[in-house]
């Protein structure tokens, strides 16, 4: 027997109608591409996205069509986050880093009718528009005219119908699509639902989880073609937050000057944005006057604790988070419970350099060969995961469907332990451990160990085939310029945290490391390169 | 085209295993009917409901089935609140005050199989049992022994099975059924989903909205058979915070003594518990040492500005909603906005003293004969709302079905104006507006002032009607013991506040006011009373 409640959807319509509403005169502040500031307050956002809405229905977008975005965070990327999918669109943000030849594969594969562009993107464009074809190409141009023969995004907003009414649509269809960009196989899209992104803004809401409120200013200083940017959009439109984009401007100085002048309260990056940012502190230590208790959610790879500590310092929090993006993508946020703000420094910080509890309608287990590891701190177990937004599979793509077991969990690749009071800590990738007779390590805790050293830039170990261990640990390792030590000294220095059987078996010195083009270490390449490694 | 998400269940057994996980040593503490205290953890709470839902099982309940229960606010009843539904039956609340043949009505309505009844309560079952039959009865017995011949609680949960799996239930499945005690017509019943309790929870616990933490300690001081208490055990239970149930104890002496000792932070109940409250603080003024910065959702009926500074002083923080019965029950929430923490004191009492603004994903309007109304704080309109927690019919009664409007919202019955920032404000239920040559008048208003008078203790305005007018505003008036006055000094006192045609043409005393078994003026009886009053 089902209750008699109402079939209210939760779409992200309804979402932007509420703040709307309640909350028209709250900003929404973007830096352009030429460094002006340009502000919008939540009536204007709404009524230009209503247009964006109509403007798309009028050029014929039909329910489920695909509209491309390659743009900076900025009111506009805010703009197509709600008016595509609120005229029952999906928007596909593109990731700008990508090589040309991964666009057009993921452009065609998502068969996309329509793009967005930023003006100071249109090299990308040039690249790409010999083997891709878009219907229609809107650019968004600071000056206020896009350059022949493109269309202007403000003059085809400007002739669209202002009182269109937003479609009644069903909280299960669509709404975005994004592309992973892994270090194996083709690049896989998650297509989210207006469910996933809703019940995902309002967890991580939450007063225990992120925490977002109407008295935050919200900046994500992470690209909205990633991930949905952690949530970041989604959450404070939810909650009517001011909102502040800071453009292509992700470097530690512009950053500060904006979270000054805008009086933030919540930002949120991956580590390396942060790491600039604590560089530009240290030089100027008295320079910026940032809001006290100013938040960062910190994701996509782990915050060191040194890096927690040092904001800690300048009064900044960071929160690490924990997802990918087939789980929308937070799933564990590390917040403290209840008494844990009494532990001695060392061990709060310690339980903050956790990724974190699972919010409210995340199941999380860790398995390993024998089944769901104990919450002991210790065992390592692939972590795998459910909730209403996490994928149950990749779009158009059912060769991947392993990625779930058959019980229905997204094994994520990430190997964990998780404590007794639940927060889990990313020990690896799947692909990166190393299985040497039986055992496991982590490739992670030795090249954390690695970069500790004072000679050493960078450090990647995998696992290599070794005809008695099946794998042993393999160093790789880039020594800062001008300095010199040797494999011995390195080995001898490891000694000292590692168990003997821990240790790698070789250490080799290189000039540069592969990378991905979002700056991921491209292990898959080392273990191409010294997979016939003769082991001595 | 619908999203690749999963199809995960918001349902209240979700919420239930992620706090048994996350927080299995916070406290569910109960006061007993003999007012001892007893202490639960979350594992064992969730120990206990497993095995209520096992012993449901094991008695034949079927998916849909309807439980009762007549209980005091109790660990027990909180098992119920989730083992019920955990199985797959539904949770049916009855109201002990009501009085038997109306309980005995809703009782067949609903078909109820089973009973949970507390041992202080069996001589309401006594009144009863010639009338209704229970499969069978299970008696919750602060002794540990439930008196023959009934089925001791206790016993039965320790011979239920300790492992028994909770059942995959769909989200739209029915969770609980509670009637309205309406002052017109017969008793009805809203039939609530998982999804409608888990949206509810998430929202109310919001940072804007109740801000419900796992920091928190939440004493419910409104009984769980009331419109699901406002949803304070639910919301209390998603964030795993402490919870405190005072069982039949809602006056203010135990309530105080209860909330400083168990350092209670949220608590919830009508305008009466907190005028008991007031009353022993006044007494006692440093007698309870509360928590810094208490806050008090209040609901039922509004709280007058008076009762708001009142409380002010002691450090207890009124937080006003709005809900009922149909409505799950919270749809608005009175906390200000961004900057509103500056205005004076006397316009931030005027906005607390509103219901407050609506919660995301609730809609709301104000409609009047001439449409909806604009958001001016001034016109009135009968308060419409939707939201996936707002129910869409009655329960079995599809002759009420005109409650509902014809685009499928709820019509609450209450007038309310809306001011600029969206907060509503309910100056009457609409049955008991006046409506006076066109003009609306409400009954409210003119009662607040009446019992500003110093010589008058009770007032009640009604509309009689009126060969002119079609409708005038009549008063019935109750004075203090040994007090006099006279209607035309009544009329000139209300005259100073009052245009004259909103004041009352007739002006009556009378020794008492008929009220409803839950203490609400009863009007209807009122109008019937004086419908042929002959106007001079």
């Amino acid at each position: 027997m089902n209750g008699n409640m109402m079939a209210y959807q939760l779409t992200l319509t309804s979402m932007l109608a509420h703040t709307r509403r309640l909350y028209p005169d709250v900003e929404i502040v973007s830096r352009l591409s030429d460094k002006s500031l340009r502000r919008h307050t939540y009536r204007q956002f709404f009524d230009r996205t209503r247009r964006l809405a109509a403007a798309l229905d009028k050029a014929g977008l039909r329910r489920g069509d695909r509209v491309a975005t390659l743009m900076w965070n900025s009111h506009a990327h805010l703009e197509a986050y709600f008016g595509v999918p609120g005229v029952g669109g999906v928007l596909h943000t593109l990731n700008l880093r990508l090589h040309p030849s991964e666009l057009t594969y993921i452009i065609h594969h998502a068969e996309d009718r329509f793009l967005l562009i930023d003006e100071s993107l249109l090299p990308i464009y040039d690249q790409l528009s010999r083997d891709v074809h878009f219907e229609r190409v809107w650019v968004i141009s600071p000056s206020g005219k896009a350059p022949v023969p493109f269309e202007d995004y403000e003059e085809w907003l400007g002739a669209a119908d202002s009182d269109f009414g937003f479609p009644a649509l069903a909280e299960d269809e669509a709404a975005s699509l994004c592309y992973t960009s892994g270090t194996t196989g083709k690049p896989k899209g998650v297509l989210y639902s207006h469910r996933a992104l809703v019940l995902h803004a309002m967890a991580m809401a939450l007063p225990d989880q992120l925490h977002y409120s109407r008295h935050d200013v919200v900046l994500p200083a992470i690209n909205l073609f990633h991930a949905n940017a952690m949530g970041m959009a989604h959450a404070a439109t939810l909650v009517g937050a001011k909102q502040v984009f800071p453009g292509p401007y992700l470097q530690g100085e512009p950053l500060l000057d904006l979270m000054e002048k805008e009086r933030v309260t919540i930002a949120g990056g991956v580590p390396t944005v942060w790491l600039s940012v604590l560089e530009s502190l240290d030089r100027h230590p008295n320079r910026w006057k940032l809001m006290p208790e100013l938040r960062v959610q910190v994701g996509g790879s782990a915050a060191p604790e040194s890096m927690i500590r040092r904001l800690d310092r300048y009064g900044i929090r960071v929160i690490q988070v924990w997802g990918m993006t087939e789980t929308s993508p937070l799933c564990t946020i590390s917040t403290l419970k209840n008494g844990m703000e009494d532990l001695p420094e060392s061990k709060r910080i310690e339980i903050r350099a956790r990724q974190g509890l699972p919010e409210p309608f995340v199941d999380l287990r860790a398995v390993s060969d024998d089944g769901e590891v104990p919450w002991d701190g210790v065992t390592l177990g692939e972590l795998q995961v459910r909730s209403p937004w996490v994928a149950a599979q990749y779009y158009k793509f059912p060769a991947a469907q392993d990625r779930w077991t058959d019980d229905g969990w997204l094994r994520t690749g990430d190997v964990v332990n998780i404590d007794a009071e639940g927060y889990i800590k990313i020990a690896d990738r799947t692909k990166d451990l190393i299985k040497s007779g039986g055992e496991w390590i982590s490739s992670v805790d030795v090249e954390n160990a690695l970069v500790a050293h004072p000679d050493v830039r960078e450090a990647a170990v995998i696992a290599v085939p070794h005809p008695k261990w099946q794998e042993r640990p393999f160093a790789v390792v880039v020594l800062k310029d001008g300095f010199r030590t040797t494999p011995e000294t390195l080995h001898d220095f490891l000694a000292q945290k590692f168990a003997k059987w821990q240790l790698p078996d070789a250490i080799v010195f290189v000039s540069e490391l592969p990378h991905t083009s979002t700056g991921k270490l491209l292990k898959s390449e080392l273990r191409k390169q010294y997979q016939n490694w003769t082991w001595t």
